[in-house]
């Protein structure tokens, strides 16, 4: 899978795809990440990106031209199968989508900044919108850095252990069972029993029920899409 | 305020933390961010924090021991309004939540890495459990960047223009507006008439109906909230 993004804030996206997951992700050639920094697409002197926004008020505009001037130099070279606009307006992320998006071949992603991208960019540019959650952030950096890792995780063979990833929370709509460690006992807090029995049945069957429980607590929403 | 974040990757907050906005917050000295590494809290040998799951099954846990070690290390120093661990199991975050927490004076954060932490750290000494989102990530870590980021923003002198953060998606329940900067026609494409009008009673009704229609369309479940 090759992920392009076009950002006002290359810099900030260093870290999170050079670490852990991603980074093996990429290493073993099974994900490849470009950044592109919006300002390299600016035809004016001091490289400016943004705008005043028509009708006046609080809050610059990502102005339209350099970022079709990106997006369209980008797609000289790469057939994208999505154009994504990380925006707290689109479609909330979850687990369905993120495995949907896992079996594309090439995806742009754009983050906004500062008040949001001019509408004619989402009008005739953007394939699809995607909010990771119901709150605001500076700019569409870290929900770009979410969206790659809750992608790139379930690309086949990223996770050395793909069953780890099929017993997650979400998968079935259930949130995971608690899990414990050693040691067996710790200031008089004890595992549970059925945990160290080595009757693996009896293990899965409470494991399913802890699941059941913690998503009835936690999360009744979840059971009525079972 | 002051964030103390508990993690196995400190590296991969580097950057996220060191740009825009959040570089702001610092800079100004209305934000402490502090990362801590999990290791360091270790006392075996190979500074192992992880171990196998009793009851067996894949994934690793992350271990009760060098957890607690590293909360109750902080907390001889500083006292916590919360220790916040974040889980794709957790209340999801929204808005509101960050509005909440951005009043708060010291949060401690715990990135999960693996399967999760030792269910004995959530029951004793975590205060809240948040999630981003119903999707899975390689770990804590960018759970928490997104959590300090929504935050951090809207501490008091962080924008610029504090309106900025009050026009927000979400502030009212509502998303934001459709956006338009220079130039007033791109390919035929042209900025709606009410914008250019001058007439500011009429561009906030305007607005305000493109806010209400944007919702009414994709996000209905906001308003019922009204």
């Amino acid at each position: 899978m090759r992920i392009d993004i076009i950002t006002v804030q290359p810099g900030l996206l260093e870290s999170p795809f050079s670490h852990s997951i991603l980074k093996r992700a990429q290493t073993k050639g099974l994900l490849e990440i470009h950044t592109h920094n919006l300002r390299d697409y600016s035809t004016q002197k001091q490289k400016q990106v943004d705008d005043y926004q028509f009708g006046g008020g609080a809050g610059m505009v990502m102005m339209l031209e350099p970022v079709v001037r990106a997006i369209e130099t980008l797609q000289e070279k790469i057939t994208y199968d999505e154009v994504i606009y990380l925006t707290p307006d689109g479609e909330t992320l979850n687990q369905g989508i993120a495995n949907q998006l896992s079996l594309k071949g090439n995806l742009l992603m754009l983050c906004g900044h500062y008040k949001g991208i001019d509408e004619r960019i989402r009008q005739h540019f953007v394939t699809k919108e995607i909010s990771i959650g119901d709150y605001v952030l500076s700019g569409g950096e870290l929900a770009a850095a979410v969206l790659v890792d809750a992608i790139g995780r379930l690309i086949p063979g990223v996770l050395n252990d793909e069953q780890s990833a099929l017993l997650d929370s979400f998968q079935d709509n259930l949130l995971a069972p608690p899990v414990y460690t050693r040691p067996e006992e710790f200031r008089g807090w004890k595992v549970p029993e059925v945990l160290m029995s080595g009757d693996h049945k009896k293990i899965d069957n409470w494991r399913h029920e802890m699941a059941l429980e913690r998503t009835r607590e936690r999360r009744p929403d979840l059971l009525d899409k079972h």
